[in-house]
């Protein structure tokens, strides 16, 4: 039985997270929200209004044991986390497939680097390799500021760090070289937007 | 570190599968694989060769009791297999998003419906309406022969056996409206094939 919101958001009961129960510190952004949640709000509104089919990958986790009891459901009673080797997320949009990483910075001046793996980034340059449209969303979260910005420019940073480039992208590149995603009522961050501006300049990409 | 197979292919160790453990009858197919297995190896194989980037989702686990002990990782103490909400794998090719689902019968002359899920089909309405590539890779294991059926040809007999259509989708007729995949070396399920012949017929999925 499936349960909406009256804004056609389908009700998702907080206990099916996949994600721990963790202590995390308090968040002073405009809603409260993670980064996550507010994209996963985004990608309900854009599922639930028929305009694109986006998800957030499950958690991949390295089952070790499992209980079979009678007449109940299966219990996995040790597994352990595993590192994606992919993005978070990923979908389709106007046929086109969709591909980004949303990361959160405490940092008021510049992203720091460290927030991606190696392999987040190979994958990334394979999906743009295979004609996907790949980004990164970056939110700000003492400014409160939410930024879209392509993989393409991503990954000179990234190649350059280990050249002795910077181990951060400043702020003010992000301001240039991104685009900024003004929080809207629904979807709050309206995300796709910039990619119908990325497909306008470039229709093939 | 990584490990490739002198093909190319990504050397993964058997233990970090998500799959729990289970006993399984033994198969008589060509190569003693499971569809998943012959999947998950061509989509390797097409990874490796900058052909496509599909991959298989996690298994979606809810968990409840996690244990960080000092010094080591995390350990999931309890948790349970959730029902998908989507298909098994999706990716890109040329551009375009791919998305399917492969199943498995041990019938000799018809495919069951009940192998597919209600939210399964209902994913792939949204990703096809979206302008995705949406299909099912169906394996008849006792026959060895694998099919490619597109989503819209498995609508119709989705949506017919509520009203008193058939529970099963006959062989004849996936020999007819589908397309069938022989086994290769490399990639064991040559199913962007298809893909490229569906492309050609209509060049806008």
């Amino acid at each position: 039985m499936e349960f909406n919101y009256p804004n056609g958001n389908k009700f998702v009961p907080k206990s099916i997270s996949d994600k721990p129960m963790t202590k995390r510190s308090v968040q002073f952004g405009k809603r409260g929200m993670t980064l996550e949640d507010e994209i996963n709000n985004s990608n309900q509104y854009y599922l639930s209004h028929d305009i694109a089919v986006i998800h957030k990958k499950p958690t991949p986790i390295q089952i070790v044991k499992v209980k079979y009891p009678k007449r109940s459901a299966a219990q996995i009673q040790e597994a352990y986390f595993r590192q994606a080797s992919t993005t978070d997320y990923n979908g389709v949009y106007k046929g086109k497939y969709i591909d980004f990483d949303a990361k959160e910075t405490t940092n008021k001046t510049s992203f720091p680097l460290k927030n991606f793996h190696e392999h987040q980034i190979k994958h990334m340059k394979q999906c743009l390799n295979a004609g996907g449209i790949c980004f990164t969303v970056i939110k700000f979260v003492k400014l409160d500021r939410v930024f879209l910005l392509k993989a393409s420019d991503l990954f000179h940073y990234w190649d350059n760090k280990d050249d002795g480039g910077r181990q951060s992208i400043p702020l003010v590149n992000i301001e240039q070289a991104g685009f900024e995603i003004k929080y809207k009522l629904n979807p709050t961050i309206p995300y796709l937007d910039v990619v119908d501006q990325l497909l306008n300049d470039n229709p093939f990409i």
